[in-house]
């Protein structure tokens, strides 16, 4: 799928698209191939993109910008007026104006003043529904190989984990002690984040959720990690081609129960169920691949979100991963058909109450014919 | 100055101040004193805050929003429609009408799908300026305390570069060796991460800026450090409490040349110009906190920003720093009077071609009678 398909697309009735960013924006940043701190303008008429920049950035833009043409905004304001807000308006529209851009389509978040400026000045200006996720949601061979190398980083920052784990000592009550130090959640996070940073990785949350607290998906985890308590450890970096990596394993240091033990198993063998499924490739469902998890936990006896429980399997077996760490697809109820190129997390896990959570991740390519696993990290639950 | 003056004052001729935002919008974030991956909504009516979340976040919102009352979103629209965007806007013209909020004021970058599907509706949706800015730039006890536990981190990591370089071997051609391996700007880079990392502080861009590439103050910095040449050290992390330091240092490894020498002198000379300025306390402007440094340069032969120059002293001499690393004041030439509880960056510095760039920066809170300096670390080129 091209970049500029689904902006094209929808551009029926339409001179052009029109969207204002920056690097803090992934839209902007994908439909430009450009980031910069302060906000430029993309213009997508007549089957080209043209970019607006900053003095300050227009060398950059002009080597790195995925654009047919690249105009500095001193073309259409005097230097005097630069951060007067009624100035940059007047700007814009003479930049449209010069490319006959007089309706434009601009997506649902587009700044309201910057709207309504054009729009008193006689240009037409409406919101159109995400033109770009559809496009982010296939990756080219460039993005997949980013979020390959970004989950490489990921597995070495999950080994380090594992060895403070291996290296832990049990102290009497079951504590974990690392360094003569009490191992908490806390001391864990900083072994991946440097073990990220060492990898040129950009931080992000870490979730580290030892014991009954791993019952709550959600709980970035604290205090100190027991021996046979279940250990969530769920990793998202950014790399720094700025694509997400995304995995997690869960680790009991010691003996777990019959009970987590079980809970782990089924929570593997649920992974397998979406692998599976995803053996058919392009053109099955997220539905369908959630389905398939579903099927394997509430044969086991667990409840999941078809039953709209809060305990058990109470999240979706998986999103897509690119430049956000949430994007489409979705595998999860209503998840529709999956493209060759959706790179998607497929991550069950189980959660119950006084006993904590478990939960394994891997990252797959879809392809035309199947499936490829980014990860090959093993799944062993016991350090 | 209270945090909700500047939102109060601009009401006038409004029901409210309608706010839409999440974690990644500071604004959001002051306003609310909360935080949440999803964009959430703050009204401010009748001289009281209100916020309204999903029912995800409500929990934690009523425990930890600065807000005198917190709404559900599920209290105005029906489940099967949250994923839908008409629906959410029908559920916020609900909460609205609830308040007697038919006519709200709304910062500028407010989405314009929600502000004309809000106009559709029959409400009044205007935009005003910056009306939290101002308030953003008075930090109170907390706030400067949050700064300072940042700083003190800076400082370390800091420190973390000196040892680099002290520890570094000269090899020939001047090439600086660490652990047997090229000593390069990544390398340093790295080191301060794990510093930071170790202090739970977030990162962002570092810039470790060795030799000629100096002479421009945006470049990040790469390659080998090279001895005799100075190298601009600008670190800018983020606390766990969400607040940024900032502070910069230029060291030399060995001999530096007359010429840097002198650089240096005359940049910590000009730093102290501005602190001899800042002693008035509230009341300077930043322009003439800046002038002071101006003249400084000017003095000694360098040319600066009163001179449009592309050498010297080309860059503003300072900023706020708060919950962004850039806000207001501005320590610039156009730069208004300073209040007691601005905290702003002072970093002087001059470029050269061919040369390369010195820079030295401390942070400061501006106190009714003088100021305080956050930075007690030591200005010494030679290590």
């Amino acid at each position: 799928m091209d970049r500029y398909e689904g902006v094209d697309a929808l551009l029926d009735g339409y001179d052009g698209y029109l969207h204002v960013g920056n690097e803090d924006d992934e839209d902007t940043v994908y439909l430009s191939g450009f980031d910069a701190p302060d906000d430029f303008t993309f213009l997508r008429v007549d089957g080209r993109t043209v970019l607006l920049v900053s003095a300050l950035e227009y060398g950059r833009a002009e080597n790195e910008a995925r654009a047919d043409e690249v105009r500095r905004t001193g073309e259409f304001i005097d230097g005097d007026r630069r951060g007067d807000d009624e100035a940059r308006a007047d700007a814009l529209a003479e930049f449209l104006d010069e490319y006959d851009a007089h309706d434009v389509a601009v997506p649902r978040g587009f700044s309201l003043f910057t709207a309504d400026a054009l729009r008193e000045r006689g240009y037409g200006v409406e919101t159109v529904a995400d033109p770009v996720g559809e496009a982010r949601a296939v990756k080219d061979d460039g993005e997949i190989d980013a979020i390959r190398r970004t989950q490489e980083a990921n597995e070495e920052a999950m080994g380090s984990v594992r060895s403070v784990l291996e290296e832990a000592e049990v102290r009497d009550g079951g504590a974990l002690y690392h360094d003569g130090e009490p191992l908490t959640a806390d001391r864990i996070k900083t072994e991946i984040e440097v073990a990220l940073v060492h990898q040129r990785c950009k931080l992000s949350d870490t979730i580290v959720a030892p014991g009954e607290g791993g019952a709550d998906p959600h709980w970035r985890g604290e205090g100190t990690v027991r021996a046979g308590e279940p250990v969530v450890v769920d990793i998202f970096p950014r790399g720094d081609e700025g694509y997400f990596g995304d995995m997690t394993r869960t680790f009991v240091v010691g003996e777990p129960s019959e009970e987590v033990r079980a809970m782990y198993e089924t929570t593997v063998e649920a992974q397998e169920a979406a692998f599976d499924a995803l053996t058919e490739g392009a053109g099955v469902t997220g539905e369908e691949v959630h389905g398939a998890v579903c099927d394997v936990f509430e044969e086991a006896g667990y409840a999941t979100t078809r039953d709209d429980a809060t305990e058990g399997f109470i999240h979706s077996t998986g999103h897509g991963v690119g430049l956000e760490i949430h994007e489409s697809p979705r595998l999860s109820e209503g998840g529709g058909e999956l493209s060759a190129g959706n790179v998607v997390s497929v991550e069950p896990g189980l959660y119950v109450r006084g006993t904590g959570g478990v939960r394994v991740e891997d990252l797959v390519v879809v392809r035309e014919d199947g499936y490829e696993n980014l990860n090959d990290y093993p799944k062993s639950l016991v350090v």
